[in-house]
């Protein structure tokens, strides 16, 4: 018989525009846990299994800019969505760890809805088709000033090898701000889901008020 | 000036299970549209585009066996269906082309709701929203009794250098026979639109039937 019957784990997504920090933040977030004894699954959308990360390949090769219909690219983050949380998130969940994911439901929201402009109903819809209806525990929403983002997301690619934005990066000025406005529209319509973290000031200090609102939330971990 | 404006083309499916004869129907139904002046644009779903036969290969490949989540074998098959529609099928339909389709929206009401038993709802929406509301002007349904499709389809498969049946047609004797089920139901469910073909007896025959249908239906092609 086994020691104990395992709880059920925690779901914490980290959202936010282009040059927010993302994954510098789920990282250095994963890295917090792990030092705590949690068994921490780190992913990322679109990817986090095979599947996906060859549909992730395909809709941020530049080679497809301007041919992938908005309708396309809503559908193919939908399927590697429903990929994702039936093969990783869903099993790591069961087996107690904590899942921290890069992007999820309210990058679709946000990018889709209203950067695109694509029906905002539709999109809650496939979301809840592509997850089940698995919401996170937790978000948090790194706010940044759309310009700012842009210049800091433009610095991460430079020192890439490909040296060049991809190609949702390269949407313009306009979009990334409706970006913007859309994830500050779903932090408000769902306040107690998602933390909005005003992404100013040195990195580790955004850390330590994450991983503050974390333990806060989940004492336990 | 243009000699005249031109008149919108004309879209024409095929539709059927596995071993019904669908690529062989529609090349004879190209090759004699052709022959009567037509310009036809011949396409095929999973497919048709550079994005979509991307889309074809993770759907079709063996190695994701029992790994591919039936949602995210649904969301595949839409963001396919999105692309092209509107790379493909609609602008060929404004010049004034017959397209001549391997499978489309009704494939996925067969596959995906009454094989796979995805709620038939969604399945309706997805698709809608995926083509625009785009149905096209006269879909011929190849039925075929199950055990003699699947017969067909398992000696068409060894006569290819890969010798083994593709991931979906591996899915059971029972998943097929609720597929044929699902077609014979979207053909009462829309008469106007749906042709029923039994298909037996010799191949050309079946082509003359098919044609003489379009003829039938379009006096002008």
């Amino acid at each position: 018989m086994p020691a104990s019957r395992t709880q059920r784990g925690v779901f914490i997504t980290v959202e936010g525009p282009d040059g927010s920090g993302k994954t510098t933040q789920v990282e250095l977030l994963a890295t917090y846990l792990r030092a705590r004894g949690a068994d921490v699954v780190l992913t990322r959308e679109p990817g986090g299994t095979p599947v996906g990360e060859s549909i992730r390949a395909l809709l941020l090769a530049p080679r497809h800019d301007g041919r992938l219909a908005g309708e396309t690219e809503l559908l193919l983050f939908a399927a590697c969505r429903a990929q994702h949380v039936r093969e990783r998130i869903e099993p790591a969940l069961a087996r107690g760890s904590v899942v921290v994911a890069s992007r999820y439901i309210d990058a679709t929201v946000a990018y889709q809805a209203y950067g695109r402009g694509l029906p905002l109903d539709f999109v809650g819809q496939v979301n809840a088709f592509a997850t089940g209806g698995l919401k996170p525990d937790l978000t948090f929403v790194l706010d940044i000033e759309t310009e700012e983002g842009l210049r800091r997301a433009r610095n991460v690619h430079k020192e890439t090898p490909e040296g060049e934005a991809d190609r949702i990066e390269g949407a313009g000025l306009a979009f990334h701000r409706r970006v913007r406005e859309g994830y500050l529209a779903v932090a408000r319509a769902e306040p107690d889901r998602c933390i909005v973290i005003a992404c100013e000031g040195p990195i580790k200090r955004i850390a330590r008020r994450i991983a503050a609102c974390v333990h806060e939330r989940f004492p336990f971990l």
